[in-house]
């Protein structure tokens, strides 16, 4: 007689780098590639589990990840670091799980978050790139770095950032708490911008990095950002940049 | 009646930025698509003349460049800026004309060469990337840098690279003068390797490459770097590290 053990469910925290070029954004969609369902994908092909992973919230198309969080719960006797070689095995080389841990059965990858760092990277020079052109907004007028520093400054603390949520997907709360919101220049000519809150509406971060852009350019001025954000409406506010600039860098628990 | 000036023949030397990930090489090739044939392509259509690209050298398949030198000679009426934002419009968006100025007929991108600096690029952590993925060669284990650069300063100075040279395509002469042969830590766990040197054999850079990471690895003593060299054989150095991680920064005349 033998005994049979069941697995016991184990709770996993992944660590998520990904290249977002090729996929439809984090969310599972009926038919494009999404980076939720390849992993779930792999996931699935490692345990013979069905499973759903919990992201700490969605990436839009073309968005990059460096830090995305998540979760999933299976009836497993893997531990966590075969779960991580596993699953980087598993997974096409466009996406790369960084780190995986077990955590207990409360742990929710997307309501504990308690705050999470965005960096949006511009190639500020006359000429476009060709290694890091799926990775940086070029753009080629030289960017007023003091401005855009003044003006983003203003969005420091706790506001109502309506004015740069995307229409056509309202939330009942718009007020955020941004921890800090900073351009710095590096080498090769590129503008980092990174902001930290306790929360994202959709498109807030590529609407912020339009608005400080033209600010940048000197259409809007730095001082407009406190009027745009009274107004609460997104037509005050600048064009939303492109995806390809944008990775999600951290997720803090 | 009209008078109808020739063109004079202008002769332009191009800096080239390119992503070989997805070409044969720097060399035109009968069907595999290279960046010679392609630049060379949209000069034609530019200038509706047949023109020959000269580089600095070949880069081989999968190797990318910053800084690429070439030259070309064709009667037109552009000027270098002209030239500059007609090639980059016309060109994929994997090679970018970086600069353009108007030479004299004696300069020649190959034969004036007086050095170049190539960069490696190692990844050394435990998983691998997944937006640098086409960009840098991923080693898990630990690599000792002070012994890679220990064994990188025997290669400073004048010596024959022989037993670096790739077998099978041999030059009659194979000294070559390296400038400088260093190693340096980055930020995001990269190793770069940069060399300068008056010329170079062809895998030279990757074959050295490949034997300073077996120093690191703690397969080759740093001082038996010194014994490769005087050896002048190719059995005796390490295996060629893979292209993706190798650009061509700069060539200097």
């Amino acid at each position: 007689m033998t005994t049979k053990t069941a697995d016991r469910t184990r709770h996993f925290k992944l660590i998520i780098e990904y290249d977002g070029t090729d996929y439809c954004g984090w969310q599972r969609q009926k038919t494009d590639p999404s980076i939720q369902a390849t992993i779930e994908t792999a996931i699935a092909r490692m345990t013979r589990t069905t499973v759903t992973l919990h992201g700490s919230g969605r990436t839009d198309a073309g968005v990059h990840a460096l830090g995305q969080c998540a979760h999933f719960s299976c009836p497993t006797r893997l531990g966590s670091q075969e779960v991580l070689k596993g699953l980087n095995s598993l997974l096409p080389t466009d996406i790369a799980i960084q780190a995986c841990e077990e955590v207990g059965p409360a742990f929710h990858a997307r309501y504990d978050v308690r705050h999470k760092t965005y960096r949006y990277r511009v190639l500020n020079r006359p000429v476009r790139a060709a290694v890091d052109r799926r990775y940086a907004w070029h753009i080629y007028r030289p960017l007023d770095l003091a401005a855009m520093n003044a003006a983003a400054g203003h969005l420091e603390g706790r506001h109502d950032f309506k004015a740069f949520e995307s229409t056509g997907s309202p939330r009942a709360h718009t007020v955020r708490q941004v921890l800090a919101a900073r351009w710095r220049r590096t080498e090769d000519h590129e503008l980092h911008f990174d902001i930290s809150a306790d929360g994202f509406l959709k498109f807030m971060v590529r609407n912020i990095v339009g608005t400080l852009v033209a600010v940048g350019r000197g259409k809007i001025e730095p001082a407009a950002v406190r009027s745009i954000l009274a107004s609460r409406d997104r037509r005050r506010a600048g064009a939303t940049a492109p995806p390809h600039g944008l990775f999600l860098v951290e997720v803090v628990y």
